[in-house]
């Protein structure tokens, strides 16, 4: 890939830090950015994230070989349609989104002819921190970035996302949108969600926060990713409430045989339950070599 | 304190790094320890956790000033029973155990006049690997210790436990068994039954685990404390049964209320639920300065 000129929209951590690993990897010669927040943008600007600020989204994309759109899914329609009219007939357009049917929906509707060159993605990275100083140009190093094409997604378009994921380190798979959101709504949603419970839950238990202070771990673990970006979860859970909502459902099963067990006091029962759920989780780490 | 002479029943992470830690601190000058697993025991020898192997608890104590039980919450009664007849007659006695009311119990039926100078205690402390390996001089650094004292509890017994606490670099406090064990259920017992019900809810989702490869910190967050130590956790929620089952029945609703949130695609409630919860999430963050 000869150096591109790119437009990120929506500069934070993700859209930063992209911009970040692509520079370190000489892939970039020129950063423009577009964001809600002038001072955000200033700001990534002064860290070198972006060279220059763009007054809209559509000035972003203007002249631009690669553009990428770093904003929480239930806005990504609205960017998509802003920058539709003013992409170049070459550039190639990509995601990070962590829930891509409706993304992809959302494309073609405002895309046009342009969809095929739209290239769905989701870089399973980040941390409960947003906002550009959580940026940085590792982030996605040893990571996977899921890319979800469709049928009348160009190949050529599909290879150079995959080329830049492959320069700021990722490793990239391909999967259908479907898979991918089924997929992401056990192991990110729905972890998501119990955090959020758990942290609602412990408000009901103890208005005043004083007990919280005798917490340890467990309670450190369940509760980190409750502090994660509202509105980045808002659109999430709202654009994956389906299966979101099936894993819900699922999980309230899985823990309602837990106390059933407890509460009958068959130790033997109780401990297989424990021994199993240990045992996989063991497991899992000893097969993960990559993962946050 | 001048340097006591140590026992310790039960040299794993805990029991391991409380002998660490008041040698550490020149307050012991020799530590005898017991066991079940002799290989365990020879480990604790050869790292210096342990200066002499007891070939069992009645021994171990034989001669000793201070005490402490190490070992699962459900094996407690047992180990004071078999160590009752030989217990030195100044020697105090302490334990680490996750649950207060049913050790205080237990330790009041076995240990006759030597109750008074049972001193029932819970460092905040750990990790989710066990044994001698895991156990670390700096393990309960800044870290809370709970006391759980009754009104027949010498108070030279609990000042002669909270120094030696002290020496090993916690904070000490003190409350009744009752509320020690509702504020337990809640921030430490509550968060591993979710773990444990979690991971179970995932094999559900699917059984061949090849998803999980595609997790983040979410799930990594949610699960960790599954692979904790089976004995342990069975004890622990076996023991603390009741107020364990009343904070699952708490979350059970309150999971339930995110779902039909969720389910009604009320936006703003959604945010609302999610703010709420980020806020107080973030506020503990800034507000913890002690906890694992």
């Amino acid at each position: 890939m000869s150096p591109a000129r790119l437009a990120v929209i929506g500069v934070g951590s993700i859209g930063g830090s992209f911009a970040r690993a692509l520079r370190a990897a000489g892939a970039v010669r020129e950063v423009v950015g577009f964001g809600l927040d002038r001072a955000d943008l200033e700001r990534a600007r002064a860290l070198g994230v972006i060279d220059a600020i763009a007054p809209d989204p559509a000035a972003a994309v203007a002249g631009r070989d690669l553009v990428v759109i770093a904003v929480p899914v239930g806005a990504v329609r609205d960017v998509l349609g802003a920058i539709a009219p003013s992409l170049p007939p070459a550039a190639i357009i990509t995601d990070v989104g962590s829930v891509k049917t409706q993304v992809v929906a959302d494309a073609r509707a405002v895309l046009g002819a342009a969809f095929a060159r739209f290239v769905p993605g989701h870089p399973i990275a980040g941390t409960e921190r947003s906002g550009v100083d959580a940026s940085d140009a590792a982030m996605f190093s040893g990571r996977r970035v899921l890319l979800t094409p469709v049928a009348d997604t160009a190949r050529g378009a599909v290879e150079t996302v995959a080329a830049a994921w492959r320069l700021a380190g990722a490793h990239v798979e391909e999967m259908e949108p479907q898979r991918h959101d089924a997929i992401l709504a056990a192991t990110s949603h729905l972890p998501h969600v119990l955090a959020f419970a758990f942290v609602d839950c412990m408000l009901g238990i103890d208005e005043s926060r004083a007990t919280w202070r005798h917490s340890g771990g467990g309670f450190r673990d369940l509760s980190r990713i409750a502090a994660s970006s509202v509105d980045m979860w808002h659109d999430i859970l709202t654009a994956n409430r389906e299966p979101v909502l099936d894993c819900v459902d699922r999980y309230r099963s899985a823990l309602g045989h837990f106390a059933q067990v407890l509460r009958s006091g068959d130790g033997s029962a109780l401990r297989a339950l424990l021994e199993r759920a240990r045992a996989a989780r063991v497991a899992f780490s000893e097969d993960s070599a990559v993962g946050d």
